[in-house]
């Protein structure tokens, strides 16, 4: 280490082969909500902090980075990106066609704790529908959420879409009798329950007029089957209910659900949440003071659960290596084999840039050998020679060590052909 | 106008059709990256204020968005990247192979007065090599920055380099036996030279010992083309010179420039700079405490200037609109004709979109001409209608209006030569 100064506790540097990962997973995230013709927006990262107190409530800020700006404006980082969405939807929902399908990718931050899998900073996936009140976009969620899996690599006993609703729980608490102003803190129960101690949960439960056993009971039963019916027949359509279980443990944490929630739910050892979402009816309405009412649902998958997952599952991570191959390789390097002939060669490095091929050349006087080292480690494809002989210059393939003497003019045409047989990815990986 | 909500003073919400344009300016920012062998990195939005302070004075403070965290350190948004850059590469230099090609793009926050074309946050490309102290790194550099505004759609008339060296300041002050320690305090008067009264010019350089008249002579006279035959021979060798005018009225603004310097300057009647940059070889020993010391040139490019540029210079913008349509057009509207045919419906949807193709469907019933309407907005250039007749399944060529009946299992052979054979594009723009 040089200097003295250091990244923030929790915040990451990327340096280029970890940006290389990141742009991965960003680029999975396009692919995927391309081909389900969602459309990218982006809101602010800084903003006012009463927009993340209305939604969560006063104890939010201690959580966030949130300060007074020079305007005396109190002032938040994004922790989310929802209410951001919600005011951006409210403000100019005329403008759109519903069902309004919209994603996201950006950062957030939260100040918390930096521990393993929970720095300060991170990068989110949000997808959202609005104005669709049917649960066949709830199930249009859940099935883009099971084809970014399948995309980065993972098979059906890496994950499973935990599946579950709110409205049977609510229906739970009627037939139990418990007060319906209790949803809240019975939901926070039944969400701590994996977490928490059998007699915990059973005397908080029994606080609010009902069970442990009565939960387990309802759990294991079919009482709540007919909240999912329509969605697993629409994901069975499409072949991807081999993905789902109901599970109605899984609530998820935050008060604004007000009917599916889901989990992508890592299925090995580590049993992590890695994107969770579920239907949010009311909070245009909170967010616009009752002015715009509009159905929602949505789901977020941040990158640092989901990057160490590829890591660790074998077929993801050959793919995010084979990916990487290919993005760190350049296409050609120009190799000055006669310093005095340093204006043609970065003529036609020019001209190699300009028909789209990604160059590499040394920038001062270097031993042809030593170039031709910097080349290998810049995983050239292909070596283009330029001497004392020019405009007779070597094109050499460096895959298959074959050069060919080709006039100058025909250097971009041998280039395209020896890289179009070169199949992607690195040579010297 | 829905909710009180709003997005702070200076902050921009990106909904899809301003993101379409963000996308389009990164797109191309990465395009020429990558044909010049760079390789992205990205460092934290959050940094101590002290490496800001330390480059740029206490004063710089007042500019930005900063604070005191909860764990009491001075952090700020950061205003620029290259602080964070010298960071990075002082920290791990001896990782990577000199000369070290780095890009990055990201968000940056200045606390200014909002004005037309300067709000509170932008974008930023920032290039930079690190490691070579040859002015060939920076010829390559400003090779660069006219390929990045030659692959937007501008042409000659509508941009220029303006090329300047410090170094040839320096040379003039000893011609006029200007105290060197003047230097930064002359640099500035330099700068503002253009924006100022020549008096006030005039009385700012004979305080520092020179004059007004001597400082056009300097400008005019031949005395610094020294400083740049091997730039501009260079970028000759590219044919790029054409871009470039020598121009020693720049010096900008930054006090960390060493050498070479240079703008990409708007040649129309709006005379701005669309990018700059230079040498900066002392920085990496100022951020390292003197521990390291590294040769660097870089420049930047921001995104509210050059999206400006672009929409108001006619070849540029039409490329900008060609684009839009391609990204915002869907490959295929799903019909569903008969609802009870749902089920095959989203089969068949799910299997469209597993083949890569981008699909749009109703999610709820819906007349059959209000879906094809659906298709027409969501610009669909394919339409599959699955109907009654299902096995057997319509296919629309919706620019031909040739409808095919096939098999289901033919729909994707049919719609990708349908694809295949209509040009890129929004067929409904």
């Amino acid at each position: 280490m040089g200097g003295k100064f250091q990244s923030l506790p929790g915040f990451r540097d990327f340096y280029p082969e970890d940006c290389a990962v990141r742009n991965y997973v960003f680029e999975h995230w396009r692919l995927v909500a391309h081909r389900y013709n969602f459309h990218e927006y982006e809101a602010p990262l800084l903003e006012p902090s009463e927009l993340y107190q209305k939604k969560s409530g006063e104890e939010i800020l201690q959580q966030l980075f949130h300060f007074e700006d020079r305007g005396k404006r109190s002032v938040a980082m994004r922790p989310e990106l929802t209410p951001s969405l919600a005011r951006m939807a409210v403000a100019r929902q005329r403008d759109y066609r519903k069902p309004m399908r919209w994603f996201g990718i950006g950062q957030f931050f939260r100040y918390e704790k930096p521990q393993k899998g929970r720095g300060r900073e991170f990068y989110q996936l949000n997808v959202d529908i609005l104005g669709e009140p049917s649960e066949s976009a709830d199930a249009e969620l859940i099935a883009f959420a099971i084809d970014l899996m399948l995309n980065f690599g993972f098979c059906t006993g890496d994950f499973v879409i935990r599946l579950s609703n709110r409205d049977a729980w609510i229906d739970f608490m009627q037939d139990e009798s418990m007060p319906e102003d209790k949803l809240q803190e019975f939901l926070q129960v039944i969400d701590k329950m994996e977490r928490e101690s059998p007699e915990k949960t059973d005397k908080k439960l029994a606080a609010l007029g009902s069970s442990l056993q009565a939960v387990k009971n309802f759990i294991s039963s079919t009482a709540a089957d007919k909240h999912f019916s329509s969605i697993m027949d629409n994901l069975k359509a499409r072949n991807l209910s081999e993905h789902v279980s109901i599970d109605l443990g899984v609530v998820r944490g935050l008060a604004y659900y007000t009917g599916t929630v889901f989990e992508v739910f890592d299925r090995r050892k580590s049993m992590r949440a890695v994107a969770g979402g579920g239907r949010y009816d009311e909070l245009c309405r909170l967010i616009s003071n009752d002015t715009v009412s509009m159905p929602a649902c949505g789901f977020a998958m941040g990158d640092v659960v989901i990057t160490d997952l590829i890591k660790e599952t074998k077929h993801a991570h050959a793919r995010l290596l084979s990916h990487l191959g290919g993005v760190s390789a350049t296409d050609v390097q120009v190799i000055i084999a006669d310093e005095s002939r340093r204006a043609e060669a970065l003529s036609t490095i020019q001209k190699l840039r300009t028909a789209g091929f990604r160059v590499n050349y040394s920038m001062t006087e270097n031993k042809v050998s030593k170039q031709f080292t910097q080349g290998e480690h810049a995983k050239a494809r292909v070596a283009v020679i330029i001497g004392s002989e020019h405009p007779k210059v070597g094109v050499k393939d460096l895959a298959e060590r074959k050069e060919e003497k080709v006039d100058a003019g025909e250097i971009i045409n041998l280039v395209r052909t020896i890289l179009d047989k070169t199949p992607e990815g690195p040579l010297y990986a």
